[in-house]
């Protein structure tokens, strides 16, 4: 192969339309006769709806339709769940509220009109009479008996459970030096990408095909629950993602607007569209994190890790949408980290409260458990007197022990760690950052009175799960290429990433290539964008589907030579016989040979395309070393991050400048979970962060130059080697900054074991310290 | 197989849709923020174009842009020929007129504005200065020297000229025992579909793609040209064609407009449409059928035909567009019909003049030699004093000689006859018609003063030519088929047609089908709607395709069921072993399977959808007979068409109430040709036939009932054995009808060598019958 592009900093493909504001979001849609839908939410954590009369809303001028559940028929659709547990009690949302709401938020009823304003006044017109019910709020206090009961069919509000186990973790913990236990708990926090939700539907009158263009990770998805809730043909509704504005995972979910706005188009015969406002954003989007664990390691007194025993109790919230307990159980098959632990129990358990529905959020149950255990074995050091890079470098698995069979399994996939040289990480983490010069940092702040602190994060991640990614190549008889993927990425450089894939197999320049993503129109099957998959399952498929379509080409092009394929070159967009490059034939040349009509082999069907699907259950993981440096400032408890260091290691790196963008996004990201991100509600179940007065994301003042250094562990189950990495930055900056934060001021006698570690949090802690110093 | 649809008269699947008036029209489409188009054209038949000015159209409120040739770049691009003759001066035309114009009707400048009337208004101040030019408007006195010169690289006005030629055709003359001689005119006249042309364009301005929906017989042709055009990405263009209100060859064609509105939307950036109106219609779409046959045939005195010599003129108007030159080089093919004609020789010559171009219209060179043949024959009858059904039974080729290659070769395909029984045919069409005891019917007839004819007409047509079709067949894991065909339909039943070819593959319902034609975006590469090809090509790659799928799917099913594939059998939608019907699986169950991560036998790729192109130059020629009996009224020369017999053969007939649709449309069309259609030039250029109001049409009343027969060689070039048929009324009804008029009163003394004859034409006839009596 001639020209690499893929390891290079070639310009992202995305950035023109994007930085001259030509991208097409959901609410760039316009359909002609546009209506505009605005919904009616519950007021109440918890209540009983009694009645609700949408009569004087349908009334208004302006307003084409009003509805509530009543409206969705004698059975209304519920949105499906895809992921369940060994012990399942599906508690399904619907749509819209039946008998009973249960979180603040849940839509009730929606008006469509001609403007959103006139639907947002008619939504005033709605009478809803409800009955107040106890509300519960806390997924401790919610699995207690006697507490509130959401669903009838789980009156422990225990929706979900399952153990997860290998080795004996009873006599592990019988047989060791020591035993540590803590309860840690992370906040419910979530993301928030720029741009909110939206939806815009459009039946053909004629044809009867509903278009929905939707802010969607995963479109094929989205059809398919469509298809089912609508009892409509699958191939009737073409499902487009548009540009995203960021998706973090809260936009791979189903809400109920996703279906109420295909919905009302089809019931009122106009199209629609909802744009999710912000105030909503914060109320019903995927909420995430929120976790208690409670966990115990066992250990022999050198720090040798024995076994690993614990619960942990996940927020659910309301209702399981389609990936509601997803988050507990990778929390639950990652607790390990990629350390050697050989008798594990983690049990699962899944409650609901009268909160917004979880889903997963950048990470998906990895920073949980990743805090579980970083933060643990910070406080094993301590308790043990080693240092803490020492104890987890003796805990590290070696390369020579890998692939590493876990034992466990997580959705449907064994977790088997793939590559990597975790040891080599975390030590040029250490050098990167001077650990060896750290404890001198210390004591010189110290003496000037300053809490400066350093934390470290081995973090680890499943990437690319399958089950599958389609992608096709195709060159036409022009010479143009044209790639569909099954992908909808929402800012990442996922195009950039996929056309250098496409370019060095097919050795063209990797600007020329035309790149469609997120249109079940344009390719029958796909998963979308999440889990980190694009470049292992995306871009495999493209790798796959570009061979399929070069091999069939090289033939082409030796019988239009007269040559042997095994002779021939591709070089430059053309093949040529070896040694003779004047006698070449171009892509296009190949491509119009390759025409019905063309001239062919014997046998040889037409057409240069090909639509190949990776199919692969087994998942890359990739991991990473974050250390931070911070400093608490002890008379507000504000923490300030100096200094930032990433390892990564995601296998090879298609391109670098882009994986870093990903790195200092996540980084961000996991910054604002450990010390500002929290979606708090009210003993009434009243949620108290509905905006961005209550809700702190970072600035970019909050956020520290990221120092990145990169091994490239390739792995083993694709052609490419390539890992997933977006999720990353966002796993390993919660537990590193939280551990930093710790490191600033336990020496005070206190102990972190919860975030977000807001200043009111860190002073509470540190006039707690000075109390009881 | 189980049920087989083919062949039973299932009721069509478009005509809910269209009789609910539910179509989709080219003018049904919005877009939001649509400009519309309006042309300005010469006034002229031909002249010098000194100058253009649209400058106080632009200036008009309401008026986005207005143009002429100048602004279409300093080298305008031309709209292509398709196909040429061995001598060939290509006179393209221009989508707008550079510096002459040459037909009355030829574009000239354009405005597009806010509406259809601010845009005609506009067009009134455009300002074109022009310096009239003596015009020619007779293809015979084109060709003479000193005639106006149309192109300067045609200085004799021959724009194209072949010889087609097989044995020893001088040899023949010289040994025969009659030769007869005959010129036999043809009228210009064409198809007149209810529905005119269209087209909408719009671009997106972010992705920059350009949708162009367009009335098109072929969109993948549109969509080359188009790209060639505007020098676009061939992918960045995707051409729709909606529900179409007839074609009839007409809208297989590239017209100024077609280029002028996809342009004037990329200029712009505001969507365009334009809807040919029914004057713009009558002057500037493809007129057809005008030719002059000077024709020899060389006979023994039984009857015995030894030889065909002839030349035809074809008056191919001002330009040359993609098909220009077809109708001459398809006429000087088929001279010979399905006769033993052992020596040839037709020259063919392609004349330019001072009127619109010329394209083909339904039989496309068929319905010309045939009546200059069918016309012949029945002179040669007279002379000879042969029963004209036996003179024809004599010079009939037999089944025991076909295949019969003729030597010939059109549209780079050689012409062989492929299967038919003629003498059958024949016999059986006067069998029908009681040609026995027609003489009886005639002479009583006569003794009352009433004129009346028969006519009969062999004629046979080329159907399906290549080089190719496409269609792909996919199931989906809801069982859902879908069908995409490269066909564009304008209202003939493809769909049913393709649907019963698919359901009888498939073994499910014919409509539970989804049917998706004339989409550029849907199939790779297509050919579209013409010459008889559908069923022929469109059918045969939906075969292909259906088969495909099918074997992979048994292969599947045998997976599914442990069972070996050759003990499957397909029956209701379902795959079973021979004798257990309870263990099946249906095509959904299938389908899901092949799902990617389904369950499949190793090594088999996901999905269950393939894409084939049946590739073919060896198209299969049918034939039918028609016989029709008239009465002429000796005082007025008005024609009534009494009975009417068809015997139709073209091969397996897939849906035989659809089939006598298009016969019975045909012979409309070709009974107007004979009697009424007529587009009339004035000796200036000037056009005389641009509304209903002077170009006749049949109505209902005017046709007859037509009594149809039967037979079904079938065509051994394809799996159902399938021709077209679509054409054939028009190119039989013609002649068979002018043959009656002249039965009717060539014994008075006159002999009919053009039509139409309308009533003042066999008026004048008649008179000069009677001055000669």
């Amino acid at each position: 192969m001639g020209v690499q592009t893929i390891g290079a900093n070639v310009k992202r493909l995305e950035d023109p339309r994007l930085l001259r504001g030509e991208a097409a979001y959901v609410d760039d849609i316009q359909v002609p006769g546009l209506r505009h839908m605005a919904v009616l939410r519950s007021p109440h954590a918890h209540a009983r709806v009694l009645s609700v009369d949408v009569g004087a809303a349908r009334a208004l001028p302006g307003v084409d339709d009003a509805f509530s559940a009543a409206d969705l028929g004698a059975q209304p659709p519920a949105i499906p769940a895809l992921f369940a547990m060994d012990t399942f009690h599906p508690a399904p949302q619907y749509p819209l509220a039946t008998d009973t709401v249960r979180f603040v938020g849940e839509p009730v009823a929606v008006v469509v009109a001609e403007s959103r304003h006139v639907a947002e006044d008619a939504l005033e017109l709605i009478e809803v009479e409800y009955e107040p019910l106890e509300a519960v709020v806390d997924a401790y206090a919610a699995i207690q008996p006697g507490a509130p009961v959401l669903h009838a069919n789980a009156p422990d509000n225990v929706a979900a459970r399952q153990v997860y186990q290998t080795g004996d973790v009873d006599a592990a913990f019988a047989a060791a030096d020591r035993v540590i236990r803590e309860r840690l708990d992370m906040q419910r926090y979530t993301g928030i990408p720029m741009e909110t939700r939206g939806v815009v539907a459009s039946r053909d009158a004629v044809t009867g095909e509903l278009t929905v263009w939707n802010s969607t990770q995963w479109p094929h998805t989205v059809r398919t629950i469509l298809a089912g809730m609508l009892a409509m043909p699958a191939r009737a509704i073409r499902v487009i993602t548009p540009d995203i504005g960021g998706g973090f995972g809260v936009k791979a979910d189903f809400n109920s607007e996703d279906f109420l706005v295909p919905f009302a188009a089809v019931r009122t015969g106009k199209p629609v569209k909802w744009i999710e406002d912000r105030n909503e954003h914060f109320l019903s989007i995927a909420h995430s994190r929120e976790q208690i664990h409670e966990v115990e390691i066992a250990l022999r007194d050198d720090g040798t890790i024995l076994g690993l025993r614990a619960r942990h109790i996940t927020d659910c919230g309301a209702y399981q949408r389609p990936l509601g307990v997803i988050n507990a159980s990778l929390s639950a098959t990652s607790l390990g980290g990629v350390y050697r632990v050989p008798n594990y129990r983690v049990e699962a358990v899944c409650a609901s409260t009268n909160k917004a529905p979880a889903s997963p959020y950048r990470g998906a149950g990895a920073p949980e458990s990743t805090f579980a255990r970083e933060r643990l074995l910070d406080i094993v050091a301590r308790e043990l007197g080693i240092d803490r890079a020492e104890l987890r470098r003796r805990n590290l698995l070696t390369p020579e022990e890998l692939p590493f069979d876990t034992g466990l399994a997580s959705a449907e996939a064994a977790v088997v760690l793939d590559s990597g040289d975790f040891p080599a990480g975390l030590d040029k983490a250490l050098e990167m950052i001077d650990y060896a010069g750290f404890p001198a940092r210390q004591r010189a702040a110290r003496d000037e009175g300053r809490l400066v602190g350093l934390g470290i994060c081995v973090y680890h991640q499943i990437t690319g799960p399958g089950p599958f990614e389609g992608g096709s190549v195709r060159v036409d008889p022009t010479g143009e290429v044209t790639v569909v993927s099954g992908a909808a990425p929402m800012g990442q450089g996922t195009a950039t990433m996929l056309a250098q894939i496409a370019a060095d197999e097919l050795q063209v320049p990797y600007d020329s290539i035309k790149l469609v993503f997120g249109d079940t129109g344009r390719l029958p099957f796909g998963m979308g964008t999440y889990a980190s998959r694009n470049a292992v399952m995306a871009g495999t498929a493209l790798v796959l589907a570009a061979r399929k379509v070069r091999d069939k080409a090289e033939e082409l092009a030796a019988h239009l030579l007269e040559a042997d394929p095994a002779d021939l070159v591709l070089e430059d967009g053309a093949f040529s016989v070896k040694g003779v490059p004047a006698s070449s034939v171009s892509w296009a040349q190949v491509a119009a040979a390759a025409s019905p009509g063309g001239s062919r082999p014997a046998g040889m069907e037409p057409d240069l395309e090909s639509v190949q699907y990776f199919e692969n259950l087994a998942a890359p993981y990739s991991y990473g070393i974050h250390i931070a440096e911070v400093e608490v400032d002890p008379h507000t408890g504000y923490t300030t991050v100096g200094r930032y260091v990433v390892v990564n290691d995601a296998g090879t790196i298609v391109n670098p400048r882009n994986a870093e963008g990903q790195i200092v996004g996540g980084v961000a990201q996991g910054l604002g979970g450990a010390l500002m991100e929290e979606l708090v509600y009210g003993e009434d179940g009243q949620p108290q962060s509905t905006s961005f007065m209550d809700y702190l994301i970072p600035g970019s003042l909050d956020v520290p130059d990221v120092e990145i250094g990169h091994l490239e562990s390739k792995s083993p189950l694709n052609p490419l080697g390539v890992k997933g990495m977006g999720e990353g930055g966002a796993i390993g900056a919660h537990s590193a900054v939280a551990n930093a934060v710790a490191d600033a001021i336990e020496h005070l006698g206190v102990t972190v074991t919860r975030t977000p570690l807001k200043p009111a949090a860190v002073w509470q802690l540190l006039r707690s310290a000075g109390a009881s110093a």
